[in-house]
């Protein structure tokens, strides 16, 4: 009764866990943290229904990965249950070093330190308290395993993509994105220790890159989501300038070490970083900003009020840069009409690129078995793409700037 | 009251008809007679599921229409309540034509006229039945319209193909085929008296346009639903054989009137012939065969219980052509094994090819218009397909024969 | 390879098939003839969508009897693979004696037989052709096995029921109906040897009964099915009333078998009875009412020409009996409005009474487990239920007449 | 353009806001401020996707009333624009006065006033920003307008109900308590002015009453819910004990207005109180909760620690009081294994009682139209519920204490 838990996820329905050393994992606190971050940042603001965590992704990409391995057993490949428990757990820990507003953070007030560094340090802390149990999901991460355990964590059809997709898909009600993981799953194989999709599931595999791509370009880089991630990072920047100079930013202890250490790659090999890191998460900044809107900073309670009150930025997307005659225009209005002097310009007129690809073309393939011998790439595999345009970066150009400056 | 009545579709929800000529439309027998008529065949061999009628795809058409005339009406498009009528009206028919099996019929009993032939004619029958009042929907697919009124009813973006991928994929339980109507709807213009697609619906076009792909090959193309169909045919042309033989051929009178006539386009123009093809269902075709299952004739017996018993014949699919020598070898097989004589081979030994299309590039475009002035195709807007391979013929060769005769 | 089946299935997902017995009961000719046979007979008249056959019935209550049995057994309880396969199979074969619009052919050509016991006979000879290996389904029917296997597969909570109310909701679009089986499934457990609801499973198994009421009046017993179904048994009445007294009537030869013959239980003992039983199926019925539209009878042409079109009687519901005086003024206005011989009334006027029981308080138990030693029905754990109400047969009586005469 | 919104709600699809009062409260930040409150409190520790706000709620129950309003159009009854508007208005501010944990709220840091009463302020604030156009909003929740109008956003089958159960069914993942609105909403009436529902809509109301009281126990009164609601009531009253005696509290400004004063009903009546108390959400609570994790206060600091970590204290549910003498035996088992002065007890062995009825037979019913003449309440309508019953309140009794003492 104790080592066996039933939870109800609207997406897959009912989620068994019933292994000790996953249940160890999924009552840590630095699991339990990723309750309180949510999986796509400020996308609520487009999707109200988007409201979901990280903690409900993980637990459905380690479902997937139950049903994966199940479906490769059927047909006969060899998997200890070390290693379905090493892959499951990994599924369950993949993402645990994400921190509030993941993309936004590492743009604004940590420097030069992924997420991906940051959960291996973090998988590594949590090994220690668990005895060294998680080496052998250590192990799947840095490739120590049989190939084809994994691709199943990682790869461009791993079961972390199935969930997210799907997920993403059902709590924004952009249905389109919904993908078909019980029957890409179904034909997963493996043929010479690499993971494969048997032939039939070829039609199954063009459809969860094109419903990618969708998701990608309809959810993920939203305009008005971009708006408001680029507003966010602002936020945050000047914040921390604020706090480096020495004036004093209403914080949450967690955030206040963020705002006022340089923090950096190497500090986070430190005790203190990472526990201050492990008390962060969504809900610090949300109050903080709350608390900004009364700053005694223009920059920083202007753009905090704005934020918080849903008046977003205009943002213009273009396959072309703009050109820096039209960044000065706008430059120059905002100046104008809202009175805001040319050197914090940088906090009002944003700028940069988006890019998305839609299949990497390379050594991460996803394979298609049309035989034991006969086994070649999607981008080969489908005549209906252009392999060309499939591996190519999807570029976008946007400029954002405050609605007041009307630029039409 | 009279006027007004509710349909549950348990695929669009609630389905409301309040218009006095749709529901005249609706009630006529030739409109009922699509209840007895099953959208896919024999399909059902392979997805139980696959049940529904042509009947429920009409009324599933009407509705889409309608929210596709609100949609347009919402934008300032200007449509007359005669216009909205005639188009909904035209979904309702457009498939009135349609004969049990439709396109086995068309390669066994009946010579040389097309499904849409025959929707016409009926549809000039039924306008007289009901006064002219069926003049303006007439006109309809005629193209004596505003154009964009005829491209709703009939592109590669009408309510046509958007009602059956999506019905098809409810009730084959192909949920990948699953297509969002209701946001392609909801993008729906005009532009230049054009129906066109607005940019932003551009990933929810391409994701169509691969669903519709997804199912020609795990649907209506599958290999198990192409080897009934064929058996199908053989079985009617055998039986039609017999019967112009002068041999006794049990069957209804409305079968019996085309197996012992040769029934062309021309007979089409009879008031007999069209009150024998709309007495005709898929009821009429398995009542015949499961009798002919005690035929005397041997080809006609072994042919129809194989066939009711679903004891289907082996297929095998091919990008090139089987060669000659491939077939000979099957002949000699099934001639030996099963002791048929080599005459009747063409019974036993079928073959031939199956093609598709995702998209046609040429005149009937879908067309996404990024602005008012800049429209394009969605071969040319999206840069993910491969043009070229989007308008392709995909051609596929099938090798079809007894089970007993094993090649392998 | 052979001994393996996938369906797929639209309600329940993939449905496998990985026993040699199960896929030979699938395969077998009086199987694979459900596919013919609709679940909802007339159904579809009032819910286009309700066209979903037997045999998809079938697949889903052994598919969940798979699931109950997987969960006992996580649970602890000793089950067998023999049994497991007895009680499944057991789910294949349940309505296997069903013949094409039951309740009509019983109470119209055939005389004193249930489709209970035709089941039976048939299982007995199917058995035969599988060399007595359906034994072991013979004994879960008759009770010779444990007792919470017999409950599986017949009992209040059994998976013939759970499947079907699920199916026909789904089919229908009578989205209330559909109930959560998963979660009733699994909380199932055994308790001195008796099949059981656990005690949190309360609230689940009231949703269940609320929705099996449900269906019980908005589908199955929905007026205008009633009076489509009522019509039937009267088209069939006369036909065989025809033959009977010598009279020429189209009908294929397995249908001719029972018009011209009286059949009655006894007579199911016959092979030939069971050869033409197993070759009935709905498309002899509809085959034949289409052509009896051009009876020389002028009581089965007519009949037969509304039900095909949909021309249905008018019905009224009540709840108290209709006054004789009444039935005598309909039976006076059909006379003078249409000109029917009171002779011939009983085709024209319908009545009689419908009644449904939402649960059956008695030894057929739907039990609640609050303790190993604390567990007592449903009526008496839910304080929601009038006890009382929940076993009282719930009537109605019903009148029907063609709409031609209009009473109101 | 600027009049228009469409939201993509999960729930139901697309949801139009095409009116500029509604696109103004909605824009209001008080309105925006909902998207900060997640509609059931700590649910997701239970449930994990239960992380919906009262924005989307707000939204969906105002897309209900617009469907009720145009069913009530189709069937005649006369609305203005005006109250259509008033009553969506309505719904989107049914819920204004919410705050973070509505009901922990109200049971630790604010005293005597209800967020019905704080609603109300706050419309009536929000009216002065808007230039009164909020009146006939205001005048519908005070009644005056015509009665049906009224029962539409406040009876047991309001809106409000329809669209949280099935809200919160989608987002918890608890499939049985969802409720089919479209059908309900479609047999609406009005019979004396009053709101009724068509007799044929008897079981879907049936179902919806079953409906409400599963998701009562099986979410909404989920003991484990409970136990986390109780913790939270008391770290909070715990907090502002601390404060009140002049301890340092960490807080965001907002949540230290409210820890640091008293708080009753007629403070909320000043500005200030407006102004700290529409800037409070989840985010303050949570993230002072985690500060609090390092308080120098045990109490404090043990239990937030537990919330945080969800180390919940374990509840045992009862239908009889539990007796004292078990309480002390709680007790002295916490004092002696945790080391608890018995005079911090309040703070580790939390009762009292639950409550819920399925239905309010008395003023506010439920109206079933059998004619236009013969209109009765469901309790009497319905012949399967157990008046007596329906009415009652169901109760339970509950013990909750920290897990470490093992009283099992």
């Amino acid at each position: 009764m104790k080592d066996h838990k039933i939870v109800n996820d609207p997406v897959h329905g009912f989620i068994n866990v019933d292994d000790k050393l996953l249940l160890d994992v999924l009552n840590h606190p630095w699991m339990q943290r990723l309750r309180r971050i949510r999986q796509l940042g400020m996308t609520n603001l487009v999707y109200p229904g988007a409201q979901h965590t990280r903690f409900s992704h993980a637990l459905g990409a380690m479902h997937l990965m139950q049903m994966a391995i199940q479906t490769l057993e059927s047909k006969g490949v060899d998997i200890t249950k070390e290693e379905a428990i090493a892959n499951m757990t990994a599924m369950l820990l993949h993402d645990i070093g994400h921190g509030p507003f993941s993309h936004v953070l590492e743009s604004s007030i940590v420097e030069g330190v992924s997420h991906e560094e940051i959960s291996f340090l973090l998988m590594k802390g949590m090994n220690e308290h668990l005895d060294g149990r998680l080496t052998p999901t250590l192990d799947v991460f840095s490739g120590k395993c049989k190939p084809f355990l994994h691709q199943l964590i990682s790869s461009q059809l791993d079961t972390d993509r199935m969930d997210y997709l799907k997920r993403d898909s059902f709590f924004t009600g952009v249905t389109e994105g919904n993908i078909a993981n019980e029957r890409i799953i179904k034909m997963l194989n493996i043929a010479n220790g690499e993971l494969v999709v048997e032939a039939k599931g070829i039609y199954s595999v063009e459809k969860f890159l094109i419903a990618r791509r969708l998701m990608y370009w309809q959810v993920y880089m939203h305009k008005t989501v971009v708006a408001a991630e680029r507003m966010l990072i602002k936020i945050l920047s000047r914040a921390k300038t604020l706090a480096m100079q020495g004036e004093e930013v209403f914080a949450s202890p967690a955030l206040k070490f963020f705002l006022y250490n340089k923090v950096n790659a190497n500090d986070f090999g430190t005790e203190e970083t990472i526990r201050q890191f492990t008390l962060l998460d969504d809900n610090d900044i949300m109050t903080a900003i709350k608390v900004w809107m009364s700053s005694s900073d223009k920059v920083l309670s202007s753009l905090s009020t704005a934020f918080i009150n849903r008046e977003l930025f205009h943002i213009e997307l273009s396959r072309q840069p703009f050109a820096p005659h039209r960044l000065q225009m706008v430059r120059e209005a905002i100046n104008k009409k809202m009175g805001i002097p040319m050197e914090m310009m940088e906090y009002y007129l944003l700028s940069g690129q988006l890019s998305s690809k839609t299949y990497t073309v390379g050594n991460d393939r996803i394979n298609i078995m049309f035989s034991p011998t006969y086994i070649c790439d999607i981008s080969e595999a489908s005549d209906i793409f252009n392999i060309q345009a499939l591996g190519n970066i999807d570029r976008r150009f946007y400029l954002c700037y405050p609605k007041a400056v009307d630029m039409d």
